[in-house]
C-alpha cells in the first residue's frame, strides 16, 4: 500500500465543487472514476479542501492509498487520459504513510480575480467577477490590511461549516491591479466556509460606499455575519497555492 | 444612414468562424441577430477578415450601415445584451460613409499561442496548442526571420482563398516565451487563407527536425504548398490587432 500525493489543476466552472455529491459532477468523483479506470482500484481520495461550485484551482493537493503498480511518474498521464479536459493531474509523488492532504496543510493561498470594466471580456468568462465600478486598489489594500493577523472570523463565515474554532491567522492580503484586472491574494493557515468570498464581498461593499471605510475591525469584533458584505460570486475565486 | 464601426472580442471556440454559413453558429450571424433585436434592422455586417472555426479575436473590426437612432456610445451595451457571452462589443464609433472594414484595413497582427508542456492546462483549453516537445524559441525566431519582408506566399496558402495575388509583406514576426507559454506575433498588410497557421506549422516541423533549418527561403521560392508544414490547429490562433 502506497500513499500517493497528487497535484491537480482544474477549471471549476463545470463542477459542483470538489466533494462528491449526488446533484452534479464533482472533481473528486471524476478523479476517483479516473483512478478506477486507470488502476482498477475503487477508492476514496482526500482533498486539501472542499471547494464551492464554480471555484477554480491552480494548485489543488489530494492523496489516496492504493496498491497500483503504475509508477508515480506515469500516473499523471494515465489519469489525465481518463479525466475530463477541465481537470489535469500536474504531478504525483509518494507521500509518508500518514500524510493527509487536509490535516497536514500548513497554509493555503486563494486568489480572487475581478475584471474591473463596464464591458465583459469573453476570455474571462466564468473566471473573473465583472465589476463596472472603478475600484481604488490602494484604498482596498488599506482596508484589507485589517484582516491581517490572528482574528476570530465568525463574522466572515457562512453557516454550515464544520470547523471547531473560527479563529484563523491571515499572513497575506495583497491587492494588485494589472490594467482592467484586479487581483486579491489571501494566505492563511486555514479558511472558514465562504470566508474569502465574504471578505471580498465586504471589501466590494466598502468600495461601493454601502459600508464605511474602517468597518472591518468592527465586524471582526462583533463576530456577526449579518454585518459583513454579501458573499462574492464563486467564479472569481481560485485556490492558488497549498503549502505543507 | 450612418456607417457604424464596431470593435469586437470573441472566444472563437463555439463558433464556425466569422462568416455566416449554414452548418453552424458564426460570429457574423450572432451579431446580425443582435443588431436586429436591438435596432429592428435586418442588415449585413462587413468583417475585417474571415476567421476559421475556433480562431479567437482579441480585436476584430466590422462595420454596418443602418438607420438606428441608438447613439454610438449606447450601442455596445444594447448589442451585448443580445449577444452570446463569448462575443463582446468593446466599442462603437461612426465611420466615414465609405469606410469598409476589410478593404480599408492597413495591417493585421495575429498571435499564435503554444503551451509548451507535457501536461495540459485546463485554463488554456481551446486557447492554445499543447506541444510537449521543448521548443527553442531563439532558433524559431531565427528561422521565422526568413518570413520578414515582401514575398510571394503561395507556398504558405491553402486552396480556396479568393486573393488576386499571393504577395504579402510581413513587418513583424516575433517569438516570445513566458514560462511554459510561447507566443508568435505576426504582422502583415494582409494574410492569405490559412497563411499564419501554415507558417507556424512549418516552424513546428523545423523544431521537430522534420524539416531542416533554413527551409523557409526555399519554400518561399518554390511557391509549393506541399513543401511547407502542416496547418497548425486553429485553437492557438488569435486576431490580435487590426490597423487602419
Amino acid at each position: 500500500m502506497q500513499n500517493f500525493l497528487l497535484t491537480l489543476r482544474f477549471d471549476g466552472a463545470p463542477f459542483c465543487g470538489w466533494q462528491t455529491q449526488p446533484n452534479g459532477p464533482t472533481v473528486q468523483a471524476a478523479l476517483e472514476h479516473a483512478i478506477l479506470r486507470a488502476t482498477g482500484e475503487s477508492l476514496r481520495v482526500t482533498g486539501c479542501s472542499r471547494t464551492d461550485t464554480g471555484v477554480h484551482a491552480r494548485q489543488f493537493v489530494c492523496n489516496f492509498r492504493g496498491e497500483t503498480k503504475i509508477p508515480c511518474e506515469q500516473l499523471p498521464a494515465a489519469l489525465n487520459f481518463y479525466l475530463p479536459e477541465q481537470i489535469a493531474v500536474l504531478g504525483c509523488r509518494e507521500a509518508a504513510p500518514d500524510f493527509h492532504a487536509r490535516y497536514d496543510c500548513a497554509a493555503k493561498t486563494y486568489r480572487y480575480h475581478i475584471h474591473n470594466s463596464r464591458v465583459r471580456d469573453p476570455f474571462l468568462l466564468r473566471r473573473a467577477l465583472l465589476e463596472p465600478l472603478p475600484l481604488d486598489e490602494a484604498m482596498l489594500a488599506r482596508e484589507a490590511a485589517a484582516f491581517l493577523g490572528t482574528h476570530d472570523f465568525a463574522g466572515f463565515c457562512a453557516a454550515g461549516g464544520s470547523a471547531k474554532t473560527s479563529v484563523r491567522t491571515i499572513s497575506r492580503f495583497d491587492v494588485q491591479r494589472d490594467g482592467e484586472e484586479v487581483f486579491f491574494f489571501v494566505r492563511a493557515d486555514g479558511f472558514l466556509y465562504n470566508m474569502v468570498r465574504i471578505m471580498i464581498g465586504t471589501l466590494l461593499e466598502i468600495a461601493k460606499g454601502r459600508l464605511p471605510q474602517g468597518s472591518i475591525p468592527k465586524i471582526l469584533t462583533a463576530r456577526d455575519r449579518t454585518r459583513a458584505g454579501a458573499t462574492a460570486p464563486a467564479e472569481g475565486l481560485m485556490l492558488w497555492e497549498v503549502e505543507y
